[in-house]
């Protein structure tokens, strides 16, 4: 399976686990978080946002990658059960990415604003 | 073509701006980042998770989402430059997702631990 | 001055850069803060975190602690301006914690939760 | 009591829960904190910064402020075992604070690196 088939397929599971499609909280952890609301998956998000920070100063260390790569996947799991709520997907997300992408000096804007940016954090 | 081919040119594009691969600090916003060296992207996917979970308050009171989309497309643009820095990828992370989510019983799993954790928050 | 005579006399500058209180955006970082509204110096919050938990891991492997207390000085500052916008200051801070540590059996009661969130996290 | 005296108890209360000094990670939460090491109270600043700036959020909607105080007294708690790991307390916080302030002209330079960080942000 492509990796999209994978993403989509995750985007669909976490779908089927909403409430108004059949998802059972006392049975799944995605219809739990949906079920306690945007509170519960956003404050994973920044939780493992954290943990994606420590793990990556670890691997800077010597620490084995693989531990970036699970939490940045607890990272984007959490921020695919947020866009489920607002009846998002990752679609959308990666849409906007490749606009950005595909428009012509785009980095180049980037660049100037980060320039900008960082004669602000000297 | 679809989201994870876009992804994946999005992951190439980064790629071509290590230095190694011939980016320019001085015209290009990633080859900077990467130039840079972690703290520089790490700071941000702490910042813009910040954002995001802001951009979904907003969605809650009748903000536009499509701001909680650009926000989430900065932090996953910023997860796919830490990818590259370390040699990995977005794959990694989706396969690691979809790896998840073929083991049978996983989310049961996930719900007994996260059964447990709210025991310890109330 | 006492330690927390000078965290006073800080809330008192900051609350002095209230525009209600004659502050100026165009002279006073503060003001300009308090001036752009909430998402200005919420965003700060999040991304000093981040920053001091950087920080925090660099001082495990040898940076100068300096560091750290300067990062934590960021965030606790902004805490502070966003304080002074909801109409509170560090003394609400300092008396919650003051009222939890009076209370007899707090930490047991904090070990309690902690002990079933880890068997949810293992 | 003064604020002060109050961070002053509570930084010592912490002291005491060093394994060295006698704590007891069976019996105390900070005690287990300090024994699981930085990770686990650095986690807890990610976390508890996020659900601050939600709280804040939230107060922005009409909750009750008292959740920001409590939510924000989590975060400063997490901090001050932090600096207790390292060796600082919030005594060194607090003085850099004092420091920053005292200095003339401070406000003025702050305010010039958020105006070219803004410019850089548009």
């Amino acid at each position: 399976m492509n990796p999209t088939d994978s993403l989509l397929r995750l985007a669909a599971v976490i779908e089927s686990r909403k409430l108004a499609n059949g998802g059972n909280p006392d049975t799944s952890y995605v219809a739990r978080l949906l079920h306690k609301g945007p509170d519960a998956f956003l404050k994973k998000i920044g939780e493992e946002a954290t943990e994606t920070v420590m793990a990556a100063k670890d691997a800077n260390h010597g620490a084995d990658p693989q531990h970036l790569v699970n939490e940045m996947a607890d990272l984007w799991f959490h921020c695919m059960v947020a866009l489920a709520h607002y009846n998002l997907g990752p679609t959308d997300v990666i849409d906007e990415l490749a606009r950005r992408e595909g428009l012509g000096g785009l980095e180049e804007k980037a660049l100037r604003k980060a320039l900008l940016r960082e004669v602000g954090e000297d």
